[in-house]
């Protein structure tokens, strides 16, 4: 089976890392790839070590009303842009956004492929989740679900590779600025605490409140989530739930020590660990992740496959870059 | 004037970086340095730019007992080292421990130079606070002392770079190990959280409780504290109680946008921020700095200016490199 | 098919980036692991995103005159060590060595993949070229071969990232002093270049003689080699005699503009390119690699596909991370 | 003794290099900023840890023809624009240019302090040399001046930091792309191959003949130099040579061992070091410096302060940050 796939915004960090995934993925034949800055050139122009079969690819310009014959988009559009310009693709082409205005939206299923897989399987709109939410939902989820934290109580710190940001932003995302500095954003305000909120609220079945806060480090790729909640709960029972809840789902890795977001580097897994304090009613978990795999590409592949009913790890098998 | 100081443990970070601040000190004339596995070396072998006057200088073996002439001893010696070490320094010679065995320890004054300056004006033994506590306790200290937030709620979860951890370490602490690579360690029982316990109760005047969680990012200097705890300030409030707390100190720069710790970077400065969010009760405070130097070596140099009833910024006048 | 191999030394990074190609090569089942250090401990333990088909591999104390029924055994031993203990693995086993011991040495095949991989094909005994000669010979080789340049006027001028060090070499290596800092090291004496030497010589069937220079750069993977010589074709011709060189090679790109590391990064790929200003005999080569890719565990499994008679980029399709 | 300074083009890294280093020099008062995009703005806007006296200035419209009563300008402005510009300047201001515009331009001195102090004594108009050739020139001028070195033969090979580039170009110099990435750019062309060939002319005496290839590293801040060229002279020959040629000079380090960019972090440093093959007749040369010291902001003070006549390690004392 070959399914034709095309990709837009394929200059874009998340773009440019489905494509890296579509080039060795056994089912997918990518036959389309378009862009804004760039249409007009040759992909190999753009990402030189493609093979030819690729690399001779010309990137198209955008026209979502009149695409090829593909049975499958990956789309990473600037917020605010995908929501009307997806309304356009022809409704026989499945779409995985992996940008956020879909996210929550009617129509379009949430995509946070680890917690709820067979609602996705034969959907034709999917939401890709935000990488911050990818990284801390994975980690609270078993928590929430089993009812181990209390949900109004929520504390999310994340720590965010600068490659998130995107390849605008100029002189502040430079390597000059970015090396040696550290820096928190988007205080209490952040565009991902909503649909975060959303998610929590859904597993607990009850309302959520989380207090969420983004840090920019200098490093390229990675999110590590660091969150806190009231719950007394030991951490074997914290560990057991995560093992139980996430019992043969293929991507995600329940250790018994601190993750590091080095091991995800260029995967779809994500590493969740646990550690608690009953005595003092707290109760942490911790979340790593690739922001370009879990965080955005990896998820949107394996969203695809299970809407297509591949195997979910088809084309993920690889693993993390070391060192 | 000139006061002849000493230095023991020069090849590490911290103890270097009391050498490069001691270099162009004013009142301090660098007289004796003492290391263990450098003695013999001249001092311009480990550091190649210093000027002929101090490059000359011999590395000595550090015997405590037998120290030369000097006023003055920075202290920079393994946990567990200095205790020992220290007590067979003989009285005269007044010393700041960088190290971590005398907070807290009868006969020491604990060195939190910009909480509580007039209690080291002429001290003989002052203990140094350690990385975490100076960029955590700075940030929290106006909060507490005034009872904006309740001092048994508060979270720190702190990102530092790797100078922190040392010279030690092997690959663990390795460039190609570090970089792209961020973790959480030593969870719920850092060495640095009852240093930081005590110091919220003795400003709170009753028992805290606080969690802490330490991360290791890939930069080499810097350490950002981002701070949760509960109560029902508003942002101004918590602004105004910083801006009064630090009226006229020196070093502490209070502002309304999140702080970057490259803003410190080689000085002995310390950028505080808040936010809050009075609805849901809660308070964030955020603390960037130098580990080197409000961590360590920067504020060593203040402990001792007030030591020596010299001006507070004698010799730490330097801004920050930037990029 | 399916060849049973095993590695040695997959506690450093060559060796665990030879264990991560493996996991996803097709017609390698990796059945044996062993190392010093962490003999006794399961696989996951060290790499915990494996699959648990890999993860649950325990790591076997290195004995190699009692290698288990394996049929190729890629060897990551410290210089020195491997020539004395590789003589102890039965003559079935066919090895691919990593590390320096054998290259020119009777009885083994120097890999030099790309240029040579008829050489290759049905060997037993194959040493991997180094990781500075990969970058360097692979750039220059079409201007000796082609007579462009005077073998006898080489400078190689290469720049590594940190991992070539390998896993040692404590706070030299460490991130604080990596960070924002950049040498040389090796003037004259480096240890890769007699085998650049001879490599030279004998593509130029005559005595070569070659300047080398190895930097250290705060990266952790990834060679560029900057290479100088004289000759006074012009830049076209460089480039056309590369082109005709590779055709039809898989890894080599041969590029018109000056490459970047990163292009190759988790790759097998080398990039080349050249500029040569004829007025004043000047040829510049420049090569870039991953040098745990094409610099150690890509083209180790390269040439293990070469001696199994496989298609040469089997388990070596995947393109390289970016950004 | 206090002179009223100015700068303009303060929001570059150049220019924020001279503002920290004049905000603690003894002999400066600076009372007149400048810059384009930034005007209006408050400095500590830009430096939020200025002291009050620096931080509370406005940074004003640039203006040449109407400035304030200063006595001296560093300027730091656009390539093109520097000269047009600074013609409009009065005479009675003294001008460094810290901008490409006029180096071997009629009516200016080209700064080369280490080498040529005296020609810079009393002057009114001194154009500083670029980074590239700070680094280079200081490490070649000994072995050219005492014709060691055959001039028509020299290969200049840099790697400079990130910061050389300045704050603009995109994503391109963004932290995503540049860690984990070496390249060199502008072979054979770069703007700096005219500076260094016409001074290494002048202290030859006859025409020379220079290559020159930058590599940009991910670093910030660092320039190191890797010369080679034809000559007979030992290694003992060259250091005897630098050391005699740099005898009293205070801001050059001649070294037995490769040099790091390191150790010159912060400050007006040069280091310098040779290696050379008689055999073979090649020499080397390797010079390390700070871009932003010895490469921009740092000489220029040092030149401003040879033209007042003042010492020449004025403001300069400060040793490098390390790690």
């Amino acid at each position: 089976m070959s399914i034709c796939i095309g990709i837009v915004g394929v200059s874009g960090y998340g773009g440019g890392e489905v494509l890296r995934l579509a080039a060795t993925h056994p089912a997918f034949e990518v036959t389309y790839i378009a862009g804004e800055s760039s249409a007009g050139a040759k992909l190999s122009d753009k990402f030189p070590g493609l093979p030819a079969r690729l690399g001779d690819l010309l990137i198209q310009k955008w026209d979502p009303a009149r695409l090829p014959a593909i049975e499958l988009l990956f789309a990473s559009l600037p917020t605010g842009e995908s929501r009307p310009q997806l309304a356009a693709v022809s409704p026989e082409i499945r779409i995985v956004d992996i940008g956020g205005d879909h996210r929550y939206v009617e129509g379009w299923t949430y995509g946070l492929a680890d917690v709820w897989p067979e609602q996705i399987v034969g959907k034709t709109r999917v939401a890709n989740p935000g990488c911050y939410p990818a990284a801390s939902l994975t980690a609270l989820a078993p928590l929430v679900a089993q009812k181990l934290i209390d949900p109004t109580t929520i504390i999310i710190d994340a720590k965010s590779g600068v490659s998130g940001a995107g390849r605008g932003g100029g002189s502040t995302f430079g390597y000059a600025e970015v090396n040696e500095d550290v820096s928190a954003y988007g205080l209490l305000t952040h565009a991902h605490l909503p649909e975060m909120t959303s998610t929590v609220s859904r597993l607990a079945g009850t309302s959520a409140s989380l207090v969420f806060t983004p840090h920019l480090i200098p490093m390229t790729r990675g999110i590590l989530s660091t969150v806190y909640a009231r719950g007394n709960a030991t951490t074997q029972q914290c560990l057991d739930a995560a093992r139980a809840f996430y019992k043969d789902r293929p991507f995600v890795r329940v250790l018994d020590k601190p993750p590091h977001t080095k091991w995800a580097c260029g995967t779809n897994l994500a590493f969740v660990s646990y550690a608690s304090d009953p005595a003092r009613n707290l109760v942490m978990a911790l979340g790593a992740i690739d922001n370009l795999g879990k965080g955005a590409a990896g998820q949107a592949v394996q969203n695809a496959n299970l809407m297509f009913g591949l195997p979910e790890t088809t084309g993920l098998e690889g693993t993390a870059l070391w060192p």
